[in-house]
């Protein structure tokens, strides 16, 4: 595709924001870098995308973000590595995720150029964003969602495309004990649930607060049919190791198709370790709790890449997991963040540069 | 709970868009009137309701309505009649329900007094904007959604609550030819489908389009463990006429609990309807249109009131409806419509005069 890179209107902030944040504390996506990229869908199209100062967004009140949950999102990260280099992690992975997510959410989809120009030339405007302090990075958030009005329980004709960017530390919070779902689900068979819809989010956030009250972190989703069969952790997908096996549900109409997911899975394999993608019982894990032969559980997402998991509840009982000195879930943490940071090579082509 | 109508702070407009406004020939939810009623909830409480004039919502580019979805929102109606007097359908079903929803979705519930006198004190301000014609009405949106900043997959620390009005002409579009799906899903057991939240709507705007390709207008949707069992059409429930028996399904957390829906049943019965609440599959359905016995089907839901059903696709097979002098539908419709107006009397306590 034609790059557009250099026809992108860039409007400078006046003012920057950079010498308030401390670099070395930073939270996870909540300070906010100078610019966003901004392009609009109207007359049947998206329009050029320019680079903007960040700022406030004004909707008329019937716009159907507010009503019908038209949005789709993604999440990324830009590394600085000691030559003050920038990289991505294979990006083009997002920017397809992005299409597919749109597509089932009737929003218009983004052409790979405007997505790709526009995110170098925003991360080219706010490269000083990009921390160097080892852990941290560039949290990047694409976003489109329906702005056109009207209370019509349709799809919008105007949509905004912004990517807002966040300087942010590494997504440590420790082991965290997790809740095997039996009561709530994430999503249905035929549903969006492969989809980075906004709509998955918010239904999470009341059984996850009830699982907190019982004193879990997180749920473990399990499909809407049987509760019998584990799915993902709503912002992460889910590893299970048995004895030396990893093993992770495949993906369907209910997972999202991880992008830390897959990588982990070919690196594994690629370092020898036995992966099985499959179906995966609640009831097979407990056993294996139960027998000694579940050794590990970990999260995989872009924020925190891998969060290992320190035990679940699953119907009124807990479930330890044991404390092992070399884990899986470290050895290929390290693996995969040298890549992403420059600090290995990359067998695999994932790591992407910007110049 | 005490009356905080006198204690609204109004804040008028200075100017009207009302002399626009073609009451004659009114579209649906398209014309907004002059006010809107905003309340916003922060440091942990709702603030007091304002009525302000109808405008532009500035929000920073992380609110979390951009990327996780936290919305709800409620569809109403207000009806004059030949007096100019006010009134509305069951409006504390739909404070009740906003709640519930806003319960799933984890936003914070509204006192009931918010709700009803921030209603009536924008009501009492748009006076004028209720239309007076036969078939028309004010249509109302309260919805609530999330305001508050971050990237957190959390929920928000800030909500705006608002209610919009748009006067409405009679929601007549003939009948529909619908499709019975077999492949995507509105819903999940144990998800949000039985709450208005936004990100429900979203998911259906795709599979509609594809039925719409097909030559259907809306999708009925059926359960999505099996696809065997007829649920609702995505913004109206439904009623099956088999032979002289009125059937529609039970509500359940994938089904939305519908005031026309519940009205109906009990209109129904009162009329000596033979009612049934209960489980009605697909196979039941294909199989009455074959032997003759299915007579009408159709739609229920505050916007069309009814909405006719003239057909259904099944698994690449049409089945038309017959065409009869007297129909349930028509017969219903015109019962409540009566009651909504104020044209006849109203043994149920429906109907709610504001003055
Ligand atoms: C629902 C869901 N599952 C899994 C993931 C992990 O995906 P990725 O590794 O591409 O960040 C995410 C986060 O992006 C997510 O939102
Ligand atoms: C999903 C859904 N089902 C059914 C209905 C009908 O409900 P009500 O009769 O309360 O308008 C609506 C519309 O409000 C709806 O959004």
């Amino acid at each position: 595709m034609n790059s557009i890179i250099n026809d992108i209107e860039i409007i400078k902030s006046e003012t920057t924001k950079i010498h308030d944040v401390d670099f070395d504390n930073l939270a996870f996506g909540s300070v906010f870098s100078d610019h966003m990229l901004e392009c609009n869908f109207k007359d049947g199209k998206w329009q050029a995308p320019k680079v903007v100062p960040y700022q406030a967004i004004s909707l008329d009140p019937s716009a159907k973000i507010f009503h019908y949950g038209q949005s789709v999102f993604e999440g990324m990260k830009a590394y600085k590595d000691a030559n003050e280099d920038v990289y991505l992690f294979r990006p083009l992975d997002n920017f397809n995720r992005l299409n597919i997510s749109a597509k089932r959410l009737a929003i218009p989809e983004l052409p790979e150029n405007y997505f790709m120009d526009g995110l170098k030339a925003l991360l080219e405007v706010d490269k000083e964003w990009i921390p160097k302090q080892d852990g941290s990075s560039l949290y990047i958030r694409p976003f489109i969602f329906a702005s056109g009005n009207g209370f019509h329980a349709s799809p919008a004709n105007e949509y905004k495309f912004l990517i807002c960017t966040a300087p942010s530390g590494s997504y440590f919070s420790g082991k965290v004990k997790v809740l095997i779902e039996q009561t709530y689900s994430r999503s249905a068979n035929g549903g969006v649930g492969f989809a980075k819809a906004g709509g998955n989010y918010a239904g999470q956030f009341y059984p996850t607060q009830l699982a907190v009250e019982k004193g879990y972190q997180q749920v473990i989703w399990t499909d809407d049919t049987s509760h019998e069969y584990i799915e993902e952790a709503g912002a992460m997908n889910i590893f299970v190791r048995i004895n030396d096996t990893l093993i992770t549900a495949p993906t369907s109409d209910r997972i999202l198709d991880g992008i830390t997911r897959k990588s982990i899975v070919e690196l594994a394999k690629a370092e020898g370790i036995d992966v099985e993608v499959r179906k995966l019982s609640v009831h097979e894990v407990v056993e294996a709790a139960k027998n000694g032969s579940l050794k590990e559980m970990f999260g995989a997402g872009t924020a925190a890449v891998i969060s290992p998991i320190s035990g679940f509840g699953y119907k009124d009982e807990d479930f330890e997991l044991p404390e092992l000195e070399e884990t899986f879930a470290s050895f290929l943490k390290k693996r995969i963040t040298d890549i992403q940071t420059n600090k290995v090579e990359d067998p695999f082509g994932w790591r992407y540069k910007l110049d």
